[in-house]
């Protein structure tokens, strides 16, 4: 069963386009991740802070992926991530219109 | 500018199937609120909690049906509703196959 991930942590920047820019990269290598279906992407520059939605085909996708980034984080400095992961109502979803990549 | 909104709450249930069939009312109406695009329902059964990511049009709507759903929330008990607004980095989302009604 398909799971969300989201993902919010203190950020410094940069933000907008300089963050698209420098990013691009990291960007391409999280399609490669297994069980990634989609992320968009979040930032708050008045917050200091960033982070994602993912949705993931299952849950051992999610909490792997949520395991790498949370490590991959605190090597960057990030003392605290908030990661959780829940299921999608997908009836309710596609009532509001929300894309779950069905 | 459009703006994500993630929100989530403890939550004694009902999920999945059920909770579509009671909800389904309150999800018709959300498409009535001003400036919503969409939502995701988001819900963890063992966990006990509930929420959503919501694209809404500009900050002014996100904020504003984060104060309603809060006191809504807080009517029905529930305490403390965390609930998060950011902008969307459109680059990075496309690179990952985020949808934002673009």
């Amino acid at each position: 069963m398909k799971k969300l991930l989201q993902v919010h942590f203190a950020f410094p920047g940069p933000f907008g386009a300089e963050m698209a820019e420098q990013l691009q990269g990291l960007a391409a290598s999280i399609n490669e991740e297994p069980g990634m279906i989609w992320k968009i992407w979040t930032e708050n520059a008045a917050a200091q802070e960033a982070g994602g939605i993912y949705l993931f085909e299952d849950e051992a996708s999610a909490e792997a992926y949520l395991t790498m980034h949370t490590a991959r984080l605190q090597q960057l400095g990030v003392t605290q991530v908030h990661g959780k992961i829940f299921d999608v109502n997908a009836e309710l979803t596609q009532i509001n219109h929300g894309s779950i990549g069905e």
